[in-house]
């Protein structure tokens, strides 16, 4: 059996509105001397998509609400990056001192609306995409366009989770594998039901790539081969539990 | 710069209480024709560690309390595995049809105190080792008498988390590496503070091993190679929460 390998993938530039990420991608992937094959995967951080889509925004320029401007001492934030935080949630998860976890209008619960000020020149944030399953199928056309090879894409951010320390990168954004892989009804060799019902590959595959890319070392984009998975149209969204289903709202 | 490389090592044989596990998985490392390299990553599931180390009961030799029987029907088990399931636990964190969801002695929190029935002979039921910070450090020890290398060695599960579909694998049990990564107080080239401040880099590399092991192919372990980690005496219980911390109790 082949191992997994995990390659990291270099940027080689600053990445802004309007590049042609997928280019700069496969630049960066000829750059460490790999050829790309079919069903290799592709895991791109969320802030590299969003500089190229312009989800950028020049904080000087907001003009907070009164409620941004009565919480931003709590949660020990600018007003004006509070109000673009709040104009990115659906509602408040939880608010205390110095944190404020919220659910994003994609339905993702995480700090700050996901936003971020880190690896950006000051007076910037960077938003989430607007749509990380789209974004995430045009990287994957767009490469099949210009390579001829049919590759999984994955976009990742880090979140934080409930109940253990650290933060994880997981997939906000897929296209062309299934994010979940179902053993239910599956039965072992003694013919008991499997515990494990649902694995959240595609969650495993970004942890995975976060292993390469680590937080300062400007590699914003992992390659992965050897990963025997299913090909799906399903998007990262299947990952958001519903409310429904959900016991810690 | 190298990939990260991760192999499954299969495994050769059932494994019951008593077994030379370290003995075992170097057998397995063998016939995939790996030879161990310093500082190599060796992931255990937890499940492999419980065998060996005896953790499976037989519930025909369980009496379950009239708790165990009053709470059966709604979390649909048989009142002696939810019994089990009790005496596992340190407090019950969730209670719902058809499900549990508690803070097991380790402060560890997941359905059915971790108890898994699968891959196992019916009746027979496996519970988490009881200090798996403790199993890992005697695999790594083993290992390094039996072939003067020395590795890392995590222990992994398969849990759930709220708010999103799916199960991924983390880090019960930690020995030789550092299972957080902090960037507090740490700079990006733009002099900002980093956004991520602490990484549970354990758990990524569970999630990355869960990818060669699956629930179905009998590969109890993985060995990842090519990870720039720290080495550290600390356990994975770094990794659970204080209470303190914790917003979501």
């Amino acid at each position: 059996m082949n191992p997994i390998q995990i390659f990291g993938i270099p940027k080689l530039a600053e990445l802004t509105a309007g590049d042609d990420l997928p280019r700069l991608l496969l630049d960066g992937i000829s750059r460490i001397g790999i050829q790309l094959q079919e069903r290799d995967i592709l895991v791109v951080t969320s802030k590299a998509i969003s500089k190229v889509e312009g989800r950028v925004i020049d904080i000087r320029g907001i003009i907070p609400s009164r409620f941004a401007r009565e919480i931003a001492p709590l949660i020990q934030k600018d007003p004006r990056v509070t109000e673009l935080i709040l104009a990115e949630s659906k509602r408040i998860v939880r608010m205390v001192r110095g944190l404020v976890i919220t659910e994003t209008r994609h339905g993702f619960i995480c700090a700050n609306a996901g936003l971020d000020q880190s690896n950006i020149a000051k007076n910037l944030a960077v938003l989430l995409p607007l749509d990380p399953d789209k974004s995430a199928r045009r990287i994957r056309e767009s490469i099949r366009k210009k390579t001829g090879v049919n590759l999984a894409v994955v976009v990742s951010d880090t979140f934080g989770r409930p109940w253990r320390e650290g933060q994880t990168d997981i997939a906000i954004g897929v296209a062309g594998l299934a994010p979940l892989l179902d053993y239910r009804g599956k039965k072992d060799r003694f013919d008991n039901e499997l515990r494990v019902t649902v694995i959240a590959v595609a969650d495993e595959i970004t942890s995975a790539a976060e292993l390469v890319m680590g937080k300062t070392k400007n590699i914003p984009a992992a390659l992965i081969r050897g990963i025997d998975y299913a090909s799906s149209n399903a998007g990262a969204h299947k990952l958001v539990r519903s409310p429904r289903r959900d016991l810690f709202r």
